[in-house]
């Protein structure tokens, strides 16, 4: 075992601590997954780091560059209060295309990363076969994302998509369109005919009026109670389920 | 109407800012809001504010103190990146017990305070009559889940206690107590009988062994997908959904 990193002036490490900032994540195409348990997620969806940094001796993976550190150095590259002892450094993967098979979730203009990445849990829970950003969303790569997903990142395929693209897509989609609309007639609870798109607007404003046009069907879920909206991330979780229960 | 208070150092502003700190909540039982939205909600709900912050003359509101700020003054006591025009500082309430009836949420060792203000604000969409905080739980009055609440922490009911308070209570209720665990046998697909107390572990670990021995019945959201488990706020949701669904 080489003797560990200590410096933060490493330009590896300085890599790595760039990639907190989106702008870093987009000229180099990287991103920073951390724990235990994440790295095992990805290493079971055949992912591959292109460095693996640790407090600790650890084994090979694939052609990742091992970097040992100290929990000094471990606390500069880490987004977390109480650092991991292992983070990778992954390459970044956009899936090019939906197929129109199972069940899709599409999301127009999704601001929060922590929703976001809840939201992809989710979608990996429920066996989802990818999630589409459209239009402005937030990067999925930054931590907050990749935390919130719990590893769920290395397991749904994700496409982005402008709004256009999205509104092809619903229009040429074999199966059900289903978008959510707060002032919808039809209530949430029935049956979706396969393959399902679901499409969610943003946290404050909801569909576009355009997305909302290129849905086939628009739903709603009642609220009975004084609240008027519910967070997304509830919101898309209610749906998914709603959508795969038999 | 005065001239606004420009300086960080007068008394009332330093006393609001401190409000950001639990220690400080819990020192004056203060807490603050934000946003002209939240505080239509907490005046509709009929709470009155200790102190009235706005960047702009703004109507009386009760017995509250008025204060106009300048923008700088409002940036340093808002909790948000884009602060509001507007904000109240309103004294904590904590309900004594809760009265079986209707649906109620209990939440073990809750720990993030954007969860808990998403839960608030689902509790509140399915017209919850109250949420229970038991064991170690986060400060419902910090900003971040006053902000998540969206309002809600005005309209749903707090009670604190320990956890066995929580088990007598569980002991005690006389309609369905249900806890979620992911190893339960039954599907969470099921009608249940009112009054309903729904249990929820915490995100990491579940239910603990006792409270979880205390509920009548214990069910699982199922998972088809490779996800370990779900988000605390969005399994919560889904809970509330299904409680309430008829």
């Amino acid at each position: 075992m080489m003797a560990p990193v200590t410096s933060a002036h490493n330009s590896t490490i300085k890599l790595i601590r760039s990639l907190k900032e989106k702008k870093f994540r987009g000229q180099t195409g990287l991103f920073v997954a951390e724990g235990e348990m994440v790295l095992a997620r990805a290493r079971a969806e055949g992912w591959e780091p292109e460095f693996l940094v640790s407090t600790d001796a650890i084994d090979n993976w694939g052609a990742a560059q091992r970097i040992t550190v100290t929990l000094n150095v471990m606390g500069l590259l880490s987004a977390q209060n109480n650092p991991s002892r292992v983070l990778g450094v992954f390459r970044q993967r956009w899936h090019s295309e939906a197929q129109p098979d199972g069940l899709w979730l599409a999301l127009e203009t999704m601001r929060d990363p922590g929703n976001l990445g809840t939201i992809l849990r989710t979608a990996d829970a429920v066996g989802a076969r990818g999630v589409i950003l459209a239009g402005q969303s937030c990067d999925p790569w930054g931590p907050d994302c990749v935390r919130a997903s719990m590893g769920s990142i290395f397991g749904v395929p994700l496409v982005r998509m402008e709004t256009p693209a999205l509104i092809s897509l619903c229009e040429a989609w074999p199966g059900e369109v289903v978008g959510t609309h707060l002032k919808a007639p039809i209530d949430y609870r029935r049956r979706y005919a396969s393959p399902v798109l679901l499409v969610m607007g943003s946290e404050g404003r909801g569909l576009s009026d355009e997305l909302a046009a290129a849905c086939a069907i628009l739903i709603r879920i009642p609220m009975t109670g004084p609240a008027q909206s519910l967070n997304i991330a509830v919101a898309t979780g209610i749906m998914l389920y709603e959508i795969t229960r038999t």
